[in-house]
């Protein structure tokens, strides 16, 4: 790792969170327990960081009641979410609710980690690497193990603006990719 | 930073792809130039870390040709783009092309970085710390300036399953979040 000294900014916490908030993101829920119990929590910053080795990144707010979990666990499970799998993203993002009172919901995988059942997709890894950034946390996690549920067809889950997105024919744009 | 050795993985590259190739992402450009020649990088992988202070991430492949310029740039431009901004995403993922060519797209900020003209918004900004995970460079940045394109109103563009998406009334699920 390499670091340099943060320098004050003119750019406002209120001015940032404006322009990313209109950012959209796929839909991920994060869930780890490091020995005191299962923690849960819902992100955006899920991606793909490179496939030989196969490895993820994410950041955890240091606001986040998950963090300390998260940054003290080795391994983690990233759920990735389509939009029959949205309450399970709201449940993870609500403050104040036990995650896990539904135990119809969840159950641990043979290693231990907390699984809520039926999303996707899931992938359970080992934290390689991480830094500090800010009070946040940017964790980076080579997968073990995926699993998926099957036949579901629903699309992808995306957050932008406060609100909940699914993708589909009716989203594409008239340009195809290329 | 701490980090773990790496394990060996039963995950196969192409599995992993399949995963990730189906989560979605906002698209952003990344700009930089070190010294050598500006460069310019399409990614999904910009998210917010932190607001106070400003810090964003994103990750950058070592098969990027824009990879190394990227890594050793002390500052970079994140444009984060609408769907009116699908050419600069389509450029700047382009192999074998010239990203500059048109020298009316861009021009420098003051201070030197490149700029395309009239995204959505962008963010000019230091690299403050940033890893290696495999092959790639994790990278986090705390924002200095930031700029918006006046009077655009068109939709976030969305990169899933090789195609890109708007986001718009259409898209919304009938849950409203919270």
């Amino acid at each position: 790792m390499s670091s340099a000294q943060p320098i004050s900014s003119a750019v406002t916490p209120e001015e940032f969170a404006d322009i990313f908030r209109e950012h959209p993101g796929g839909v991920a829920v994060v869930t780890a327990d490091a020995g005191d119990g299962p923690v849960a929590m819902t992100v955006t910053s899920v991606s793909s960081v490179d496939v030989s080795p196969p490895i993820l990144m994410f950041s955890v707010s240091g606001r986040s009641s998950s963090a300390p979990t998260i940054r003290a666990a080795q391994t983690v499970v990233v759920h990735l979410l389509d939009t029959e799998d949205v309450e399970i993203a709201k449940l993870a993002a609500t403050h104040g609710v036990d995650r896990f009172a539904d135990t119809s919901a969840w159950s641990r995988l043979p290693t231990g980690e907390p699984l809520y059942h039926g999303t996707r997709a899931w992938i359970r890894g080992m934290t390689v690497s991480s830094m500090d950034a800010g009070d946040a946390t940017i964790i980076a996690v080579q997968a073990l193990e995926t699993g998926a549920a099957e036949g579901k067809s629903a699309p992808p889950l995306v957050y932008h603006s406060r609100t909940w997105h699914g993708l589909g024919d009716h989203s594409k744009l008239d340009h195809p990719a290329g």
